[in-house]
Parts: C-alpha cells; structure tokens; sequence
C-alpha cells in the first residue's frame, strides 16, 4: 500500500455505475426487468434506432486502448492503462455528461484490436480511441470509421488537433496574424503531430509552409522511405524541400508545435522570426520550457497546468462526443473537428490576451459551446443516422 | 415514441457512470488525471496486481452477450438485448455493489466470441456470460474459464441452477424429504436444465433417480445422437433407462423441474407421487400454471413476482460476483455455488413455509449472506489471486 494523495484518491478507482431508475418494489423491478424489459428488447428487435433512445446506448462511449502508447510512458499493456482510462472516462462524464467506459484491450495486434472493437460497437455510441502507438493507431481508427455507424476518434490525434487549432486562431488573432501567412515547424510526426498538421491546414495554415521533423529530421518529397502518414505529409508540406532537423526547420518560422516528448535546443528557436508562437506540448516535460520559450515567441502555450495557456485535449473530446451523440452522427468529419476549434477559440474572444488564448479546462462554457458546434455541423454535413 | 409506464421508464436507458473522485479544481484533476496519474500506470507495470486495488476492476463486471437466447423471446441480436443487460448490470449493483457493464456483441460465433472477451477482460474483475444460446454457451464458459485468471459464470446456467437448489433442498426440508430419496423429473435440456441437473447430482440429489427431457424425450444412454452437454447428463442420469417423453419422465416423480418453456399437459402431471414438488419456472408462462401445479403437488416454485416461491436469479448472481471478487477469485468453483445456494436457503430458514421457501428478491439479506459463503470457499478452495 502506498500513502500519498494519488494513491488514496485512487484507492478503489475512480468511477462506479449507478441506476438512474427505482428499484425498491416488486413493481419496479416488473417495470426495470422482467416481465416488462421484454416489450422493449421486441421493440428494439422490431426498429433498431430505439435502442438510441430507449437504451443508455445513445449516451455512452467505450475509451479503448491497448496500452501500447500510455501518456509519454510508452507501452506498458492493458492493466496499467486502466488509471488514464478511467481519468478520460470520467472527465467524459464531467464536461460532456457522457457516460464512458474504460475498455483496456488485452492484445496489441491491428486486426485483432479491430475485431473486438467491432464485435462490441452494439453496445456503445461511440469510441474514443487512446494511447495507441503510432503507427498503427492511423490504420485502427480509418478501418474501425469506415466499418463502424458510430462516430470513432483517436482523442491523441484529433482532440490535441483540435485544440491545436484553436489556440493557433486566437494566438495569430492576439498578433493580428493571419494563419495562411504563417510558418510553421512541428516537431513530431506520431499521432499528434501527423493529425494536428493535417488540422491546421484544414483549419486555414499553407501547407507549403509547415515542416514538420520526426526523429530523422523534417520530412519531404525526397525521403523515399516514407511510407502511411510520413509520405503523405511530406507530400503535402514543406514546398522548399527544406533539409536537416529542427533547427533548419525553425529557421525563420514564426510557429513552433512540439508534440515529440524530445527537447529542443535553445539556439535553434534563436533562428525563429521575431514576435512568434511556440506551444511546447510535450507532457509533464515541454520540449521547451516556457520561461526560455519566452525569450523567443510573443506567445507561449504548453500541455501543463502550472503554467498560462494550457493545451489541454478536455476542451475539446467531452463536447465533440457530447454533440456528436446528440445528433446520431455516425462519424465525426473534418467539419465537426473544425467547428469545434473555433468554439474553443470563440469562448476566450472576449478575453483574448497572449497569456490566455485558451480557456481553462474547467472553464463550463467550453463543453456546451463545442457540443452545439459538433451537433449543427454533423446536420450540416449529413452525417446522422436517421 | 411509446407512452406507456415501462417505455417510460426506460428512456434514456436504466444507468449511468459517475466519478467516485473530485473533480472541481485544477488540484483534483492533477491527482485524478495528468500528471498524478502516471504514477498509477506506472505502479500496476511494475505490479499488475495492484489494478485490483487502484481501478475500478476490482469490483467490476462485464454483462456479456451475443443477444441469441434474450429472455424466452430467442434470437433478437445484440442490440434489442440491451434492456435486458442494462436491467441485469443495475440488479448487480443495487444487490450487490458490483458495478456491472453490459457488452452486447456483434457476433455468435463461437471463437469470436472467445477472442473479443479475451481481450476485453483486462478492464473487468469477472464475466458474467448472459442469454447465450446453448449449445455454444456451454464451450464458451469453458475456454474463457479456463483461459482467463477472472471468474465466468454463464448466469442462465448457474445462476439458475444456485436458486433452484435452494429452493430444492428448503421444499424438501419442508415437506421433511431428504434430497438423495427425491426422484426427479426435469423438462428442458438448454442452457437451464443442463446446469439445474448437475447442481442438483452435486447438492445431493441421485443421479440415478433424475431424468431429464428434451424436445425429443427422455435423456438416456441409449440415445446415440446425444453430444457434448447431454451425452454427458444421459450418462450420470435416469439409470432405468425410461424412455418416453416427459409423462413417462413424470410417472412416480416426487420433482418436476421446468426449464423448458414449454407447457406439460395435466395428465402427465397426474402420474407424480402425491405430496411433491413442482417448479415450473419458465416465464412469463410457466410450463404449468401454478394453480394446477397445486393440484399435483404440496410446494409450487415459478419464476414469476406474481406467485408465491419466485426462484429468481436475482438471489444468486449479485452476492456470488461480490463474493468472488472480494476474494480475489481467479473462478467459481462447484463448491463456491452450492454454498452459494446454502447461504440462499439458510436465509429463510426460521420462517420456512410451503409458500416461502426462497427469500423475496428484495430481501436485503441475500446478497451480503451469498457474499460472505462464496467469499470463504473462493478462499477454502483456494482459487484466489496472490
């Protein structure tokens, strides 16, 4: 046993299921189960959009990892996921009122992972996929969307992407910016870094003008041994074909994304254009600290809470699949990802400052205003089940 | 939409999660989620062990079905299923504190079934297998009891099987008989009849003196056709080698047993030895209506709320899965359920009457006196985790 506010606090876990009806009489069960539950498993069998309604189904999502990719812990398996698992699923239900389930797969194998998310998706709204290791995470969550008729979202990816986004619209607002003018490194290309560049330019930046490095260095059209996610980002990015690492690629950016978990020397943010952005995301140490971050951008954003402007991916899932579930959508689109950022962005308009570009994950503005967003752009963008 | 008191009632479905922790200020979520939380994950690498005591799994359940055998309604798939295994995760809990999540599957084959609960069942403390049609139910629970280091337990099999040897051995102490003298008939050879007929050889009834029916006969060693599950009991069974259909089955009986959901005529019933016992526990219609059963017998049994002697699983399933998991069980054995079942029976023991010879679902006894039996044989057993 250890004694510590951690452990206590997890003592037993951290979430419980309860009934939301009475079961106290012989009537309520009667009502509850059976005889009564009958007439409406028939109904269900009769028209299966009822269980969106008459079951918990409609409001529920399955947080599935396989461990693999565990915070910036690596791959320590299903057991020891459970604890962020249980974190998401209860902050699901404390922002977005939705009720998630930690599912903590016992096999790390694409088809196998694919197969058993498919066999359980009757029983949920949704799945939120976490901590799964690059690359295959890419392949998991494109296969799993195109089979499933419930919306599936890699939150590592596209919540950080989302959030991203919105703190890049209102960092270039602080700096009367505009984000098609803007150059941008990021550093990483793993989940985060692959979805998060592909967001941003859906989003408005020039893919012309990001470079984005993996451990290698920047990718481009010429590293031919890029294949999946890589190539098609180097396709789609660094028009200049720049060469070399961080530094060449910081060389006159006026944005630094780090979503590496590295460090990143403080002479090659000397090569920077003056007055810039560097949001340093790597978690619980930024790539750069925020006090050197300070000496080379006008606007410094990190993943901690103990510092101004946390990128913090709760502003965006619990509203996404709290919209997403409200609507039936059967996935979520570029669109819905988009209008989510610009209603994180859009809370904080008001009070825009360059030390507080993003709200406060607790802030309870957030969740409403994404989950509204989320829900009219799946309308728009037809992607509900009747 | 349905208006109506059960439909009503099962709006938005019948449960919900909640967070057991904190999560108000920017403290609770660094103790509940990042950073905190990776000392957790990292903990349970270094000692799987401890997922017991610091997640939710310790006291979880998953509530699993392929929606082929819902209620006596039949094949109706995974989602109609869900009212049924939302309706049995909230008795889990409101009886016996279990927090129980149900998990209705997109398949019915056999090995797929087997491979999606092999890798769900690190996010759960046991798996309570539900309206699986038999014969498949029956190599299901074997493979996963046997590949998995957490209790199975098919309910409509044991659980069933626990409630009726409670009810069996207080009818007889009732009517001052003693098990090993009853000679009883059983009609039904699924999922119920199966697991009713070896509870009962291994609470003390006779093999010898049981017969058992299915849809074409009597169960007997001549019947060369018979596989699997009802080779076995017309092995163990009918030693006279009765042939015939249930009357035959019925003819000098002191026991029916009616897990078939079919009807028995009354003529058949005429055969009994006077002064016996009959459940008929098929629902919502009993094999035979309780007030004929009357007629032929001194203790009648149903599985209705509506009649005196309800033998509902409800009895067993919540108090066996708090027993097993407080023990740490790694399986349910045979000895765990009959003294599940004696702890039934010995609940009601000082107010035994013809009438009453199982407690009220609802008598908050039950589940805490089950616990507390299944918890000391898990340990006497020694079938428990280190």
């Amino acid at each position: 046993m250890f004694v510590d506010p951690v452990f206590d606090l997890h003592r037993g876990g951290k979430m419980a299921v309860t009934s939301t009806v009475p079961l106290a009489t012989r009537e309520d069960l009667a009502l509850a189960y059976t005889p009564g539950v009958a007439r409406v498993c028939e109904a269900i069998a009769a028209d299966e959009s009822l269980a969106d309604t008459y079951t918990w189904v409609g409001h529920t999502v399955a947080v599935v990892t396989d461990g693999s990719a565990v915070l910036g812990l690596g791959n320590l398996g299903p057991r020891p996921a459970m604890p962020v698992m249980e974190g998401k699923a209860v902050l699901f239900k404390q922002f977005g009122g939705v009720d998630a389930v930690p599912v903590c797969l016992a096999t790390q194998d694409v088809e196998e992972i694919i197969a058993t998310v498919t066999a359980l998706a009757p029983s949920f709204g949704g799945i939120n996929l976490e901590d799964i290791a690059a690359p295959r995470c890419f392949e998991i969550e494109r296969r799993l969307d195109e089979a499933l008729p419930i919306p599936v979202f890699h939150d590592d990816q596209h919540g950080t992407a989302i959030v991203v986004l919105a703190a890049l619209r209102n960092a270039a607002t602080v700096l009367d910016r505009k984000l098609c003018d803007l150059r941008v490194a990021v550093s990483g290309a793993g989940a985060a870094g692959v979805a998060v560049t592909n967001m941003l330019i859906a989003g408005g930046v020039n893919g012309d003008q990001v470079i984005v490095c993996d451990s290698r260095g920047t990718l481009h059209s010429g590293r031919s041994e890029l294949s999946g996610a890589k190539a098609d980002l180097a396709a789609r990015t660094n028009a200049d074909r720049v060469t070399g690492g961080i530094a060449e690629a910081l060389r006159g950016a006026d944005v630094l994304i780090g979503v590496s978990g590295g460090t990143i020397a403080e002479p090659a943010l000397a090569g920077m254009a003056p007055g810039g952005i560097i949001f340093a995301l790597a978690n619980p140490e930024p790539e750069v600290h925020p006090e050197i971050a300070a000496r080379y951008a006008a606007v410094v954003a990190t993943g901690r809470s103990d510092f101004p402007n946390q990128i913090n991916n709760v502003l965006a899932f619990p509203g996404v699949f709290r919209g997403a579930l409200d609507a039936r959508a059967t996935r979520i689109t570029e669109g819905m990802k988009i209008a989510a950022a610009e209603a994180i962005a859009a809370v904080v308009a008001e009070e825009l400052r360059p030390d507080a570009i993003v709200p406060s994950p607790l802030d309870p503005r957030v969740a409403p205003a994404v989950a509204a967003a989320v829900y009219a752009t799946a309308i728009r963008d037809g992607v509900v089940r009747a």
